[in-house]
C-alpha cells in the first residue's frame, strides 16, 4: 500500500501512540476510497459512534476523541453492542487444544448459544505448522490422552469435537492450500504420524496427511453432525520479512489458483451424498465459482457454498459470487453470509453491504421477470439469515 | 441439491410414479428460482401449455392434468411442436456406429434436411469407453469394414463420415477431457491402436490417442467439409455411487480447469489456416473465454466458438460470454446460438432467453455509442440465426 | 477473422496496394462492430481527421482521398500531431543494445523529455531468443564491453541503464511466458550464461536464466530508480505458418493462465518492501486479477498493477479491471492508463475510451453512495493522470 507503507521493516520500532498512528491513517484514508475497509469504516464511525465529520487529517483528532468518549459509555461495551448489533450467533474458531475456558465463562454468565465455539483442528492435522508438538500436547493434555500413534491422536480429536458440541458449537473450521483429498490406507496413517511425532515429516507427508484428515473430518462430520467448513487456497506468510519480524498470519497471505473438482472427489465420494454430512466451501479463486463449486453445489446433497470471502467480501465480490454461482447451485445450495472480522464494531457493516448486495441483485432479477415479487421477497429474507440459519443448524 | 436428494443412492427404489416425481418436484419448485432450469420450465408451461397458475404445491395436480390433456391433442405431438416452435434445424448426435435409421425414415417421411445427424465418434476414438469393443464392433459391422488396426480403423470412421454427410449432417461433434492435441507417428498409432484391441490400452494411451485423433478429425474435416465441434472440459462420472447405480452420463458431470493455447496448437498448426476447415470450441471454464478462446477466434481463420454451454447456458453466462469474448473474438467468429437440451419443449424458451439476452446486450453498445442502430439491427439478426446458419452451413 | 482471412500463407504475394488494403478492409468493416479496434479507428476518423461518413465499402475510397489529403498538410506531421493530441510523455522501448541515436536526435531538436526511450532487454535476457548472439553483440558493442561472461554481461546491462536514464528513460520493461522467478548462485549464473554463449542453452536454462534475471533487475531497479515493467503470459508465434513466412511477433501470439503467487515470491521477498523499487505489473489472464494480482499490489509496497493489456484495452476489459482489482489493491496502487499502441493516430481514442470507462465506473460508485463527489473528481483526475505520473516518475 503506498504511503501507508509496512511498518518497521528496516528495524525501527513500531508506532504503538495510538494516536499518532490514527492520525496518519486519517490523513491517508483517501487510500481506501472504493475498498470495503474503507466502507465499513466509515459506515461505522456514522451508525455506530454517530460521527457525522468525513474522516481526514483535519478531522481525525476530533473523532479521536468523541469515539473515545463513546466507547467508555455502558452503552458501548461489548456486551452491550452484541445486543445493539442484533447479533444471533457470534461463532469463535478454537484450536483443537482449546479448554473453551471463555466459552465456559459465558455460558456460566447466562450467555446461551449467542457465542458458540468452532472446532479448528489445523495446527495439529498440518504436520508442519511451526509448534505442531506443542500444539499437539496441548491437544492431549486438555483431551487427557496421551497422543503416542495415529490412532490416539484420532481418538483426541473425536473427544475434543464431543466437547465442542457440548460447549454449543455446530461446526467445524479447516484451511488448506489446496482442495486435495486422498485416503490414504491406515499403515500409512500411522507410519506417517510416526514421522511426524519424531518431526521426520516432509513437505509431501504434510500435503498427503492433510488430504487423509479432511476425509476424516467429513468422516467425523457425518458422525457427530457438525458442519464441516473448508477455507481453500491461501498462501500464507508469503512475505517473509514479515514474517521474520513479526511472525505468522500477520495479512501477508496471497490466493492460489484453485482445483476443486479432481481434489474434493475422494472426499465427496466418500461422504458426499450422506445426508448426515455437510460440508461448506470457501474460495480465493473466483474462477472456481462458476466452474466447480456452483456444479458441485448443485450436484452433491452435502455441499454448501460459503458467501465470498476475504478479498471478495465486498460490493462487488458479492455481486460477482450471486451472479456466477445462484444460477447454477440454486439459492439453497448457499450458506448465506457470514463474516469472519476480527473488528467487533464492523460487524453491521459486514451484514449491511450483504443485505444491500443481494437486494440489489434480486430486484434485477425481478426487475427483468426472471422470478416475481414473492419470489424476491423470500429469497432475500433466506440471504438476509434464513440459509445460514439453516446451514449452521442455528434453527 | 437440498431438499429434493440423489433419488434412491441407499437402495431403495426409484419413485416410478409420475404424479407422484410431478408433486414433489412442484412442492419444491422454490428451489429453482433464478436458475435456468426454472425459468425454463416456467415459461414452458405458460408459452408452450398455456397454463396460467404458478407452479407449486397446491397448483401441482390442476397443472398436470392441464399438460396431459394438452399432450392428447394432436396439435401437441412432436412433429407439429416441431413446425409451431418454427425449428429451423434439429441436429441429432449420433455415434460412429450409428445405422441412422430413424434418419432414413424421417427423410423417407419427407422431413428431408429438417432433422439432421451429427457425426460423434467419442465411444471409439476414447480407448477407454466402457465397452469399447462392444462400439467399435458396431463401427464396423455399420461400416462394413473389419477393424483390426488403427488403417482399418481410420477408413471405417472415414466411411461413416461419408454416410452421414449424405444423411444431412453438417457437423461432427468431440468431447474430451481436454484440450491437448498431439500428432503421433505412424507406428505409435499402429503400436496403441493394437493395445487397445489386446486390452492393455491405460490412460495414457487414452489421453495421447484422443489428441492424435483430434487431428485426425480435423484432417478429415478439411476434407469432407464437416464442421468440427469440441466440446472440452467435463469430468464425466464425477458422483461414482450414481455411476454406480444407474450408470455413466447420469449428470454427475463437473468441469475442470481450461487449457486451450499449448493444448489446440497441434491442431491449429495443422490446420488452423486452412480454408476448408471450421472449428468450433466449446468449454465449461469461463477464464478461458477472454484468455485463451477469443484471441484463437480472434487468430485463426479455422476457429469460432459455439455458444455458452451447459451451466453456462444461462442468463448471466449468456450475458458473460458475450461481454468475455466479442472485444477480441469479433461477432462474426461467435457460431450464434444452438441449445444443447434434452427437453424438447424447452427449445423455444432456451432460443428466447438468448435472443432477449443478446438484443439487451446490443441495446447496452447501441446506448452507449459502440455501435449504432443499423449495427445493432444487422447484430441482432445474426445473433438470433446468421451466424449460426452460417457456422454450420445450413444456409 | 473471418473473411479478412491471413494473407498470402498459400505463398500468393501479399497484397501492397494500400487503395486496394482499404477498400477490401473497408467493405468488411462491420467485422469489426463492437471491438476495439473498430471503435478507435472510427473515433480516429471523426475526431483526428474529420470524417463525417461511416466507414463502409461505398465510403472507403473517399474517405481515403481525404485522410491523404489531411495527412499532406503540416499540421498533420507527427510532430503538430503530438501537440494537438495534448500528449504529455511518450515512451518507445528500445533493446539493450540500442543507441538510443533518436532519442538522441529529439533532444538536440530540443524535445526535452517528451519523447522517452525504455530499457527493454529482453532479447539479450532470453537465452533462446532468435539471434541471441547478435544481440548480445550489439549490446557489447555500444556498451564497450567485451561481454565474456555473465560479470560483464551485467555490467553491459548496467552501463546501458545508466544510459538510457541520462537519455530520459524512467522505466524498464520485460516480457516473460511466466512470472516464475528463482535467484540463481553465481556459479550457476555463470555456467549457464557460458552454455548459452556456447550455443548449449537448453529450454530450462533458459526459463530458469530469466527467472533469475528478473530478479536482477529489480535489483538494478531499486539501485538506479528506474520503474520495473512487467508484462506476463503471452506465448509468441502461436501460428507456425505465420512464423515461417513472416517471421516473429506478427501478432500470432495467444495468452496463457498466469501465475504470480508462487513464481513472483522470491523476487518479491527479495525487493518487495524496498522503498526504491517500484514493480508494474501486466497480465493477459484476466482470473489473476482479482485472485493474485489485486492481493500483490495491496500487500507488497512496491507492486502496482498496470492498465488492462492489449485484448483487455477495451471498454469492457477496463470495467472488469476496475471491478476486479480496486477493492482489494485500492486506487493507488494503480499505475493509470497508458497505450501501447503502435497506430500514432489512436491515442487520442485510446485514452478517451479510459477516461470515459473510469469516469463511469467512478459515476456508479457515487450514484450507489460507495464514495461521494469529491471522492470521485480526486480519483477521476489520478485515473486520467495523476497515478501515471506518480507511477512512471513524470511529474
Amino acid at each position: 500500500m503506498e504511503d501507508l507503507g509496512i511498518p518497521a521493516l528496516d528495524g525501527t520500532p513500531v508506532e504503538t501512540d495510538h494516536r499518532r498512528i490514527w492520525q496518519r491513517f486519517a490523513e491517508r484514508f483517501d487510500l481506501f476510497r472504493g475498498t470495503p475497509t474503507g466502507l465499513w469504516l466509515a459506515d461505522e464511525l456514522i451508525n455506530v459512534f454517530g460521527v457525522s465529520e468525513k474522516l481526514n487529517g483535519g478531522s481525525a483528532m476530533a473523532i479521536y476523541e468523541h469515539v473515545e468518549a463513546q466507547l467508555k459509555k455502558p452503552e458501548f461495551s461489548p456486551r452491550a453492542l452484541f445486543g445493539r448489533f442484533g447479533i444471533h450467533t457470534l461463532c469463535t474458531t478454537d484450536p483443537a487444544g482449546s479448554d473453551l475456558r471463555h466459552h465456559a465463562a459465558l455460558r456460566e454468565a447466562g450467555w446461551g448459544d449467542r457465542v458458540r465455539p468452532t472446532f479448528r483442528p489445523d495446527a495439529v492435522v498440518n504436520l508442519r505448522t511451526a509448534g505442531w508438538h506443542t500444539h499437539l500436547r496441548a491437544l492431549g493434555a486438555v483431551a487427557g490422552i496421551a497422543i503416542e500413534d495415529y490412532a490416539s491422536f484420532i481418538r483426541a480429536l473425536e473427544q475434543r469435537r464431543a466437547v465442542f458440541k457440548s460447549m454449543g458449537a455446530t461446526a467445524t473450521d479447516h484451511a488448506a492450500e489446496t482442495a486435495f483429498t486422498e485416503r490414504l490406507s491406515a499403515a500409512e496413517c500411522e507410519a506417517t504420524f510416526a514421522r511426524a511425532l519424531r518431526g521426520d515429516a516432509d513437505a509431501d507427508d504434510a500435503a498427503r496427511f492433510t488430504g487423509h484428515m479432511l476425509i476424516e473430518m467429513a468422516r467425523m462430520s457425518a458422525e457427530d453432525g457438525l458442519v464441516m467448513q473448508l477455507h481453500v487456497g491461501s498462501l500464507r506468510n508469503h512475505n517473509e520479512a514479515i514474517f521474520r519480524r513479526f511472525g505468522p498470519d500477520k495479512g501477508a497471505d496471497i490466493p492460489l489458483a484453485g482445483e476443486f473438482t479432481r481434489g474434493l472427489r475422494p472426499l465427496l465420494n466418500a461422504f458426499g451424498n450422506d445426508p448426515r454430512f455437510s460440508l461448506i466451501l470457501f474460495t480465493l479463486d473466483e474462477a472456481v465459482y462458476s466452474r466447480e463449486l456452483a456444479p458441485l453445489a448443485g450436484h452433491y446433497p452435502a455441499v454448501k457454498l460459503g458467501p465470498p470471502w476475504w478479498f471478495h467480501d465486498s460490493v462487488n465480490g458479492m455481486r460477482r459470487f450471486l451472479d456466477l454461482v445462484t444460477e447454477t447451485a440454486g439459492l439453497a445450495n448457499l450458506a448465506g453470509f457470514n463474516d469472519d472480522t476480527r473488528a467487533f464494531c464492523s460487524i453491521p457493516s459486514r451484514h449491511d453491504v450483504w443485505r444491500r448486495v443481494s437486494c440489489d441483485w434480486l430486484a434485477g432479477l425481478a426487475l427483468r421477470g426472471l422470478i416475481d415479487v414473492d419470489d424476491a421477497r423470500a429469497m432475500a429474507g433466506d440471504l438476509a439469515s434464513g440459509l445460514a440459519e439453516r446451514a449452521y443448524n442455528l434453527g
